[in-house]
């Protein structure tokens, strides 16, 4: 007799970009399909002095259990952080720490999700949170994107058409889009919200990492010019695309009924993010590392993003269409077919891994209504060299 | 419009537990209320060597995204660990890294349990356990303790009448009840297991905590003595309570099928563990700093459980019974009412706060059925001259 599963399994299946992931072991392969920050950028210094000088000082809290709220010298240096950015009156109380962003989507579908609640995402989104919502069961509707992200007066359209228990976004440099929500368009979601009386999810993992001019302020920072729209945000934070993503330390700001449920999910999800991780985190917050951390990555990551939109102007021409990404990992593109050229992204990944190169098409990001002809680069972990190479194998690859 | 939540939060409540543990912050109270080990016992010289090492060997593993199976030489270290305890055959990918052993619980809750699915669990078991399944719908069944741990005859007859999605048991100095299961009881539900194809989850984060002898092998080591069973055994291991729990590692072993479900679904709960702890405990193992650690613990936790059951019959007399635990951090003792004297344990509690000493009342470890006179008492974390005295205050609050 076979093992009985959740019927909850039935509703999601392993990832099809994974399968693309075992191709990756090619010899000289080179590689745009990872979502992750660049290791050669990691501030090993500032963390081990970090991480010794939590266990110096407080080794027991450090290493002993904690609060599943979170290790509260590491609340309250979040919370300065995000009152740097503009969001000046987020409590540390107001704010629980989560083991990376993606538990807090975790913990938001456990706390939100019914089976068969409606939600909006964007499409494309974030490939782990269409999974990660549709293991509790939600029904996802997919709202359209342009350059400026999600429209919103389809998205309007939606709320009233779906009543949806929540909407998640992405704002500023989502991936896969690496689209930034304009500033009149993020007051729009925020009065769409307390109208419709509608929770938005604001995923903010890549916000800080903006190569010129920093994007206009979080949702949540613009709630202090949205009057009621508090109460219908949730913001989600993360240090694993700017620090570390092996600390796994997010974070989590939501009104004070959905926080209280949240933390209790937390409970009895992981009793409570690593204190170790969260000792190191706050320490290098307070020991003032990250603004000199955050201009390194910016001026790397920009250069790299210059380079490998170039590279795609003068090796792909017309056959390729995308928005310059002004932050984040991520250049979205289209392929346009210009020429008679391929026009599926699916078919180019198969092709491209051929000629020594990888990325990922952008179908998987779609909850419904995949555009096919859609891929996602990433430029983060690849040297300027290598992008212009890589770029290169992909325009043999489109033929 | 208040906010909506999913209905399965309706199955849980805010541990009646929470409440006392805010009464702990009372000057000069004696607390025997915590589940935890003893900060003074962690090895923080042992820890920071490990973490330095890590960062420095290999920085960009330890600081980065890792496989959502756990991190490799960590998987293989957790493999010989459990093969020195008589666990031989378990390769490094027949497991997975948890983030503590309550995600591995999650993860189970995740993959196993629809809303009605029975489940039978020890009355009392973990009191996280109970709300972590019940967060998923489980319908849980208790099971009835004695000294040598679950009674396998009653345990066979729940299982023909309810037919389980699996059985949930701590067989080596469980939380709270401290009972350690005969080798003969434990054969015995390795044999249920293949004779009723039914799942049996072991959760041994005490199993290294014992005073005098080892206690009999666990359940994983025993499936080779018993053919078939290893199809139907899953064990949760943790660092937790012999390392320490601030790392929140953990990990499980379970059928190839199952743990490729668990997977599945933590990829979407936190992605992986922190890597960063993750090299640092592999570290730990690889440093051979282990077996001291241990020695230095089971002393010390063994004279302190001597030194509270001394107390204990001293001056609480045929008031109380108890069987002394050979292991773990609890003394689990029932009134006896003896004398007149109080036979509730949450009455206990109250009374036992205004004199200056604190312990959990054991009702609200039974998913059903509480047995209203049982106390749990923690002697892991207070000297032995606090304990005297702590256990001089429970007598006076007695009466």
């Amino acid at each position: 007799m076979p093992l009985t599963f959740a019927q909850r399994l039935d509703n999601v299946e392993t990832s099809a970009i994974r399968e693309l992931f075992k191709l990756l072991g090619k010899p000289g392969i080179i590689s745009f399909a990872g979502g992750f920050p660049d290791s050669a950028m990691f501030d090993v210094q500032g963390i081990s002095a970090a991480v010794n000088t939590a266990l110096q000082t407080e080794p027991g809290a450090a290493l002993q259990y904690g609060a599943t709220e979170g290790f509260q010298p590491l609340r309250e240096q979040l919370s300065a952080f995000m009152a740097q950015k503009g969001a000046k009156d987020v409590a540390p109380d107001q704010l629980i720490v989560t083991t990376g962003s993606q538990q807090a989507l975790d913990l938001l579908g456990k706390t939100l999700v019914d089976p068969g609640s409606k939600a909006i995402v964007e499409g494309p989104t974030f490939l782990a949170t269409i999974q990660c919502f549709r293991l509790y069961g939600a029904d996802l509707v997919s709202a359209p994107v342009d350059g400026d992200g999600v429209q919103v007066d389809k998205l309007e359209q939606l709320i009233v058409e779906h009543r949806p228990r929540f909407i998640y976004l992405i704002p500023t440099f989502g991936n896969p889009s690496g689209a930034m929500l304009s500033l009149e368009r993020r007051k729009r979601v925020l009065e769409l919200a307390v109208k419709y009386q509608t929770l938005i999810i604001e995923d903010d993992p890549y916000g800080d990492l903006y190569f010129d001019a920093p994007p206009p302020p979080s949702l949540l920072a613009l709630t202090a010019e949205v009057p009621g729209s508090r109460d219908w945000l949730v913001h989600c934070g993360s240090l694993s695309k700017v620090l570390s993503p092996g600390l796994r330390v997010g974070w989590m700001v939501a009104p004070a009924a959905l926080l209280a449920k949240a933390t209790m999910c937390k409970q009895f999800s992981d009793a409570h993010t690593s204190t170790f991780a969260q000792a190191t985190a706050a320490q290098y917050l307070a020991d003032g590392h990250m603004p000199a951390t955050l201009a390194r990555v910016r001026q790397v990551y920009g250069q790299r993003a210059r380079t490998m939109t170039d590279a795609l102007r003068s090796e792909l021409g017309d056959a390729i269409d995308f928005v310059a990404p002004q932050g984040g990992l991520f250049v979205w593109a289209r392929l346009t077919g210009a020429g008679g050229k391929l026009k599926d992204g699916a078919e180019l990944a198969k092709r491209a891994i051929e000629q020594g190169v990888a990325f990922v098409p952008g179908a998987p990001f779609y909850c419904a209504n995949p555009d096919l002809s859609t891929l996602r680069l990433s430029f983060a972990t690849v040297g300027d060299d290598k992008i212009r190479e890589g770029i290169g194998r992909l325009a043999r690859a489109l033929g």
